[in-house]
């Protein structure tokens, strides 16, 4: 019992200032995140007094379990349900945001005379606004309801997935030293291909799980296979080269689709409250003061660039995806700071040591600074936005009043399905199940070296096990493959149907028809085994065993062809009941 | 991001291991608890496969943390209300069960002739039962409301606290080697004088500063807070050579009296669930499936014992308390099994180096067979009862009958206050204030060594120096040295009243009185200032300034005596108030 007494005296110092601070913060308005950080500065080895700390590595261990428990409580809270309520809108504005900062950010860099490496690395600590400080700063004010704060939360979504998105090309960038585009669209592919199987695969089996367990009314059992789903994810995601927030978020994500997720975020929140405390915390620790003098000049240079920058990228975005000026004020005054993104991203150049050791302290601080500001922005929207209308030219405001009037009129459809809407979904369909096809494939050739040697026990001829190893993954496909062939023909035909005109084609109308609803699907089938067999290119069979196999599937595939047929739809119908599902108001 | 990819894959072996198993035992409507330890059995380094855990270090610490929780969780259950409901029954209950187990742990333990230290161990680790699993049975069984098991709930927690004053002599016989009754007496008295007055400090500070930022409704912050009070006590609790867990439990206690229980209670359950599992996990982890094998034979006379000595223990103790036959046969069967206590027990054997490596092993064999056993003896009480009074002789039938009423008739008193009541209501008064007095005189003895440093500054002589650290702890027990005067006055007044009557005395009746009114209390006084000198032998001044320090700080006392008098009723106010207040049911 006496061993831990480091380790209980660090968690003492911590959490006590921690709780000190933290009411002092609240006591003068200030975000309870900057009283954690500046309790890490006190207790840090950087001010007196010295060596509170005895084992900083284990309460950096902790404080890794806090970025696990933050990313994952954002997962929870994402939605593709809310995402597509202000879809379009958010994109643009996520996207002008994130793009302009990235830019500035480098250059700002560059001008400082900073190295490629740290200026891109600042222009992504700049990139991403923080979710945890914007959602206090307006359920502080009162404001989480309105309309913009829907707005804003879908622009932080979709910030998420692009920030993770640049996590992984960043580290691809800082390991290889470069960004060629070939190698930025093969690592967004294989992120793409990767979020979009696992949050398909998770949705099918971790809700109906959960469900399972959530049946015993077992608090602690419900808490227990949460956190054995989370943990468990994390693994394979850190497995695979990707971050533990990236796993975390995804796996969060994808139990937002359970019924009981009210049930899990009460049982998550205690623990990330206490976790991300540590976690930032530890953010403190790292910071030394002096670091702070030495650049005052860059943090203010940088603090001014992201508050103008993110009101002018963000609300220029919001505006010119169709919402009125007043609103895309607030949304550019909401999102001007930066947070706990940001301190991943400079600790990810920290750890992959590619970064100067100057950048997370001017991050940390330049956080600090904007997220000070943050309320007072919130609140100085309005009267900005009526000073700039009275300041404004009437010519100016008459162009910006007719653009908004324009494209809403564009927007005007009836609820009705259109061609293009109908051929949208089938395009969708088959790409999900092409992703599935593909992660099969590419599945069974990443984990052949170790099923080689298990097989290697009964065929000892090579070829014949790579014909063994891709046998499997085309049988475990062929649901898949059957629904790309069928979607395809719909496809076909809802094209031929369209295409082809009695006017044009007179009495070959129905012959075209046919020929292309069936020359189609048979071409892209074609495709696909190409593509198949590309990913595949390591345990593809040499060509007489492939065309041995082939046969054998196309006779397996005429046996099971209903069978087919009737799993994959049941698997769509359980994806929809599954996203279709509300959350227990419990 | 990348370096704790060992520590979170033991991480997500434990919870997904965890998980699982819980799911698995609840099918098998068995306790959780074993599946956790059949988890870590599974994982460890004793089963195939082998190595799963990477950094065992780290896993043991977080189990640490577990321990914090559980008996933190405990303390939050524990009320000095609820006990004083139940009270006489629950002590002698706990006293016989605890006395008895030892003593046949003991014998066993030297029957199988292992070491005095393993025999003792042994006896402590059989004494005391699982709240834990007692709690999840009776709610499985839905029996958690009924009157037995209100009486259980009473013995529990005179065991836990029974349990501590036993970790904490088991801790000075480890370290001495043996025990005399003077040691016993003086760590018991310690320990008494230290739970006394950090319950007391405890319950006047904490509840109110957590009034204060439970007013914030922020729950982030009431989390913050708890926890820092929880580690900040168990610090100065562990530096003070007492162990972590009696910390984590006396701070729960203290909490337990706050306003916002229910709160605390729901943001304490999912840290105390995840990190109690991780504790089970560790001691299945620990666990040598090979030495149970060469142990099968103790373990299967242990276990016996354990189910017999207490239900025969901790049944007639209930029984000779004057409870029925049925409500006494349903108490020993309840209780008849170990747990958490023991594991603790046991493993400060193992951190002390006293203990032999096999006593861990079957003490977690033990508990999970008794465990195993627990729900079917709960619902076996019943029908036992009836069997064993069908095959009593009539005779002993009819004097447990005669012995039950004579105890109820005994205990019929009507509600008015009595002389004794009375009596013994101003003699706990006294000594609460007499042990304030001194605690503060311990500490300011203790502190000596460091402020007398700091007084070196300014007093070079040493004896100045004692003079005035003796004499701040004058002040600061100033108020408490009323009390106990006037509180001792009273009872002399008391005393004399009943003592002196005018049949014996005559008209020396009220000159009596009065002599001994005002004579015991100066008396007293004198024995008052004998004891706080005896306390404080390193901090006396000598004989000339601690006459000059005296005569000051009488001359003090004529100033502010209405003062003192006010502070100490209004100190006694705050404390009924806050014991009075009903926890909110929010």
């Amino acid at each position: 019992m006496h061993q831990g007494i480091g380790f209980i005296q660090d968690l003492a110092v911590v959490m006590a200032l921690a709780g000190v601070v933290t009411v002092l913060f609240h006591r003068l308005k200030q975000p309870v995140v900057l009283g954690y950080i500046a309790a890490g500065v006190i207790i840090g080895p950087y001010t007196p007094p010295f060596q509170l700390i005895h084992d900083e590595q284990t309460i950096q261990t902790l404080g890794e379990l806090g970025v696990v428990f933050l990313m994952f409580s954002l997962g929870l809270e994402f939605s593709l349900r809310k995402l597509f309520q202000v879809g379009a809108t958010a994109i643009v504005a996520a996207l002008s945001e994130i793009v302009l900062m990235l830019w500035i950010g480098y250059e700002i860099g560059s001008a400082f005379g900073w190295s490629p490496m740290d200026s891109l690395f600042l222009g992504a600590i700049l990139a991403i606004s923080s979710t945890t400080i914007i959602v206090k700063a307006l359920s502080e004010l009162g404001l989480k309801r309105e309309r913009f704060a829907q707005l804003v939360f879908g622009i932080l979504i979709v910030e998420d997935i692009l920030g993770i998105a640049m996590l992984v090309l960043l580290t691809g960038i800082a390991q290889t030293g470069q960004l060629s585009a070939g190698l930025a669209m093969i690592t967004l592919g294989k992120l793409l291909l990767f979020m979009t199987v696992s949050l398909l695969v998770g949705v099918l089996v971790v809700p109906r799980a959960l469900n399972y367990v959530a049946r015993t009314r077992s608090d602690e059992m419900l808490l227990v296979s949460v956190l054995g789903f989370c943990f468990g994810f994390c693994l394979l995601v850190v497995k695979l080269d990707y971050s533990i927030a990236l796993g975390a978020f995804l796996i969060g994500a994808i139990m937002a689709e359970s019924r009981h997720l009210h049930r899990i975020e009460h049982l998550i929140a205690p623990l990330r409250d206490a976790f991300s405390a540590i976690f930032f915390v530890t953010i403190g620790l790292m910071l030394n003061p002096a670091v702070l003098l030495d650049y005052a000049w860059p943090i203010a240079v940088i603090t001014v660039a992201v508050i103008v920058g993110k009101i002018v990228s963000c609300g220029l975005g919001t505006f010119l995806s169709g919402q009125d000026a007043r609103t895309s004020m607030r949304v550019g005054m909401t999102v001007s700071q930066i947070g706990e993104f940001s301190f991943i991203i400079a600790s990810l150049g920290l750890t992959l040591k590619v970064t100067s050791a100057f950048l997370y302290p001017i991050a940390v601080a330049v956080s600090a600074l904007t997220t000070l500001f943050t309320p007072y922005l919130i609140r100085g929207a309005d009267p900005l936005t009526r000073r700039l209308g009275q300041a404004m030219p009437a010519t100016l405001a008459n162009v910006f009043s007719l653009y908004g009037q324009w494209l809403r009129s564009l927007s005007t459809g009836s609820g009705e399905p259109t061609l293009f809407s109908m051929t949208r979904r089938i395009i969708v369909q088959i790409a999900v199940n092409l992703a599935l096809v593909a992660a099969i494939f590419l599945t069974v050739s990443y984990s052949a070296p170790y099923t080689g040697k298990l097989l290697a026990h009964w065929l000892s001829s090579e070829p014949m096990q790579r014909a063994v190893q891709w046998s499997v993954a085309l049988v475990v496909s062929l649901p898949f493959l059957v629904a790309v062939y069928r979607k395809t023909k719909s496809l076909a035909l809802l094209l031929a149907e369209v295409g082809v005109q009695p006017a044009t084609a007179g009495r070959f109308t129905s012959a075209l028809r046919y020929a292309i609803s069936d020359l189609v699907p048979v071409v892209s089938m074609v495709g696909v085994f190409l593509l198949v067999a590309a990913l595949s290119g390591s345990i593809l069979p040499p060509t007489g065993l492939l065309a041995v196999v082939l046969v054998c599937a196309a006779v397996l595939l005429a046996l099971v062809w209903r069978w087919c047929v009737k799993i994959h739809a049941s698997m769509q119908i359980a994806l929809r009941e599954t996203f279709e599902e509300q959350p227990d108001h419990e």
